[in-house]
């Protein structure tokens, strides 16, 4: 197992997703082989899991079911993507993992966190070598997905309340993983944050070079 | 919560489920409001859950997802139809609960032991009053399943090996929660072994009169 294993984290509005595609690519152009992922999808099981939990319901899973389901894709994909990838010394890049699900089930919707902790064990059962959370203040990111930001309206402010939480719940992660989750400030221009992750995940790699 | 759940548990063949519908029929002469469930069906996610394990893939769930998958459809009916009925003060029978994914699962297939009593906590969250483990001789199953009984190839070797392992489990189980776990032997005729049941029941639900 030589590979390394990174996430990503963050609200959605947070770059995330750019941020994964801009280090894979700069990690591919110094040699490496990278594999980016996303949860529950990449896996027979994860889009199956991804489908049934969409797919209109008299009776929806309760939140809990729905909890144990993605924990299950979470299984499938580290049993078959990820730990494959890491045995061949390659990089694996996820684009959110088990500290999403802390953030948006246990601070976002009140699930037991003590459960979302002994599934983490279960269903991951790996840590990533280091997880970047961006960070940024809620209006950017509404600002960024093009919605309001104003909380206007009830749903708007209830959802607004939502990703304080999910946001609370992140910086909890970090603060009790200081060596692991890394808060990045995510309002500062994309090439800059790149700049940053790109040099804190080449000294992990142990090679030269910093941000280009 | 003054309802009562009862689990019937054994290896295909043991008559389990002539003695849930046995008992159900009885308690219900007697007056009281019977609910038979088995996992993972009776719920729309349970269904679904088990159409997706059964669906032919070419990828199929590893059985960490699959144990999670049954997790899901377990914390699914518990929710939605076993607390609810206690909380009415129905009776709740079902047929298969926790201790058979430990059998099954854990001492059948070899998946971690520690894994699987996490997630009875987190799935079921509730235990029986009185589970009945219904206990019979290999052979005698086989008899009963209409199969062969002899081991004659390798195949069906295997599979005699892979119920000893589950039997084992069970017992383990009953040794390990004896108040809880009573080991029935089903080797003798069924109407006595619905007389031992209901006497039992009708103990622990404080009712007056024996197997009739």
């Amino acid at each position: 197992m030589n590979g390394i294993l990174f996430s990503f984290e963050g609200i959605d509005g947070s770059g995330k997703t750019t941020q994964v595609g801009l280090l894979a690519d700069a990690l591919r152009e110094r040699g490496l082989v990278v594999n980016c992922l996303r949860e529950p999808g990449g896996t027979a099981l994860g889009e199956k899991v991804r489908s049934l939990l969409l797919e209109p319901s008299d009776e929806p899973p309760v939140p809990l079911a729905e909890l144990l389901l993605f924990s299950a894709a979470r299984a499938q994909i580290v049993q078959t993507r990820v730990l494959p990838a890491l045995a061949r010394g390659e990089v694996v890049i996820l684009d959110r993992f088990y500290d999403a699900t802390f953030a948006y089930q246990g601070f976002g919707r009140n699930l037991s966190l003590d459960a979302i902790v002994a599934l983490e064990g279960i269903a991951a059962g790996i840590a990533p070598r280091r997880t970047w959370f961006l960070d940024v203040p809620l209006e950017v990111a509404a600002t960024r997905r093009g919605g309001r930001g104003g909380g206007a309206d009830r749903m708007e402010a209830e959802a607004e309340a939502f990703r304080q939480r999910v946001r609370d719940g992140y910086l909890e992660r970090a603060k009790n993983s200081p060596e692991r989750v890394q808060v990045v400030d995510a309002s500062v221009p994309v090439a800059q944050i790149h700049g940053e992750i790109l040099t804190d995940a080449l000294q992990i790699l142990g090679k030269a070079g910093s941000a280009s």
